[in-house]
């Protein structure tokens, strides 16, 4: 089967590259002793899963219980939770999960940790546990050393819980003195912070300027997108994930309309002008969008497509398209070697 | 089983509030003598299909095939597809739909009609085809009632199909001079229209204000969202979806992580402020996403949630939700009544 004969919008993984982003950059974290450890959030199909894992990933991360559940079921044996599980029904969940495969997971506050050290030694596990803190984005994790340390010695107290370091999101300036402090508030303790998870795309080629940061969580960097193009981490070329649409209608001499709207490559702007990069066409102007059309303007393209054209797209952020898509299409030049279902997509919560 | 027992995130519809939209609605139509066609993108499901069907409408529209052979194979009989269908495979796939169910089609250019007449023709169907005009939204549709009757003609010749009427989204001030107009074109060719497919759920109430207008698709009208909260189509207490989120981070004073995000809610802002209206807190501010957390601001609330507190969202755009989930919830009272799959979602292009 050939490329043109994919019906569209169809989301197409041009699979040498896809090879070349793993290969890549595990190689930069093999040469400074960091650990891979890929979220897999990008793409949610076992198949590469495994691809990274035999590059020589540690393991993989995942954002969600359902997420890991189906890749546990594809045989993937290490498995990172940095998400605060909360809830009887989870955290059952998450102890069938313990049993299978080498997990670990993270939390930000007391209450977590009560359900977890709960759950865990209801099932007479132990868990390996992380203290998320705050490096400046804003979401989850503690603000300061002294809470972090506070927590990583509660977790250390908890019976069915072990104490295995820090994580945060993204690795940047504030990640290191904060891990430093941290680790001096627990000298006195004798916690050692063996593990110190951090993480980003956008800084993955800046992961070794962190010292104290000894595994690298990034998605994006298997797919690339117009956002990770924009902050520079990958070029044009190193973008693996593309999709394919249809000029479906061409209403005025301006206008066009492709078969793709907000159910194929969401709404995500993140601050980029467009919903997508036509690579045909790069003066077009993705200006708008109805769920399953999107509206373009072509006016300062010199060529014009025709109505049945198909057209290509660099989408905005490779995550929330594969999430859209129930598969993704392995291509090698203009054939299709393989079509993968995005097995963890939509999984449960 | 309990709404409290439910995982979390989760998209729940109140059965008596579903019931209540869709029995109100035909009610209007009904008393207007306008038939109804509702757009089941919104929920997906054929089990709400068969509640529209139920209470009075015609058949259902679909923007997909994919959607629209998961709703023949539940049984729906009567399917139309206002969407430009190109390329041979999907004109196959389109013409077994077709001598399965009732199917009608729109076209907005020459190019589409082409394909429809050639695949209708092999087949020995006759493909009911309605021209679409733009009524001022900019998306498809021809831009003038000559275009429009020019394409009527051309359907009106073409082995396969046979000419229905005129479609457009959404009904507004210009429909129903257009419709006028382009009657008054085809009335020489002894061409006529009978049906003029309009919609919107916005401007479903004024849905008599256009008398050219025979059928009216409206999609959001079973659930409700802060789009049509904020259009006045429907109160706060009509709406039946909500998403039920678990709060599972406080890291600080004011800010609460909620466990949806992108992947949940999509990134939709529809010109509104924040992510979803939180019931229980409705001063917070739904203000950032991640693709599995909820950024939400609570310094403007007297109280605060615990973590592991369970809260209650209405989304900004229930269309792009429910695509984002397996399943939906119907509930009754704080009792679980039904868990449907979300059939088409996700359907092959």
């Amino acid at each position: 089967m050939y490329i043109n004969q994919l019906e569209t919008p169809a989301a197409v993984v041009e699979l040498d590259k896809l090879e070349a982003n793993i290969a890549r950059f595990q190689r930069y974290l093999d040469e400074h002793g960091i650990a891979n450890r890929p979220h897999i959030k990008t793409h949610k199909i076992p198949e590469i899963a495994h691809m990274q894992l035999k590059a020589g990933a540690v393991g993989i991360t995942c954002q969600k219980i359902g997420e890991a559940e189906v890749m546990a079921q594809a045989g993937i044996p290490d498995i990172f939770l940095p998400y605060n599980i909360i809830g009887e029904s989870k955290l059952e969940r998450l102890m069938r999960l313990a049993r299978r495969v080498k997990l670990s997971v993270t939390a930000d506050s007391e209450f977590t940790l009560r359900g977890l050290s709960g759950a865990a030694q209801r099932e007479g596990l132990e868990l390996e546990t992380l203290v998320e803190f705050d490096s400046g984005l804003g979401r989850c994790g503690v603000q300061s050393p002294q809470e972090a340390a506070e927590l990583a010695r509660i977790i250390a107290r908890s019976p069915g819980l072990r104490f295995g370091g820090l994580m945060t999101y993204p690795s940047n300036e504030n990640t290191d003195p904060f891990v430093v402090e941290t680790k001096a508030l627990l000298q006195k303790d004798g916690l050692a912070v063996a593990r110190v998870s951090g993480g980003s795309t956008p800084g993955m080629w800046q992961a070794h300027t962190h010292p104290e940061v000894t595994e690298h969580r990034a998605g994006m960097y298997i797919y690339g997108d117009r956002y990770t193009l924009k902050n520079g981490a990958m070029s044009q070329d190193d973008c693996s994930l593309k999709v394919i649409c249809t000029v479906v209608s061409r209403p005025t001499a301006e206008r066009g309309i492709l078969d793709g709207g907000s159910k194929t490559f969401s709404s995500d702007l993140l601050g980029l002008e467009g919903y997508g990069l036509i690579l045909e066409y790069p003066d077009a102007v993705y200006y708008g969008q109805s769920e399953e059309h999107g509206h373009v303007d072509f006016s300062r393209c010199a060529r014009k497509p025709e109505i049945g054209e198909r057209v290509t797209l660099i989408p905005n952020h490779c995550c929330v398209v594969s999430n859209l898509f129930n598969q993704v299409v392995g291509v090698r030049g203009d054939k299709v070697g393989v079509i993968w279902p995005v097995a963890a997509r939509g999984a449960l919560q």
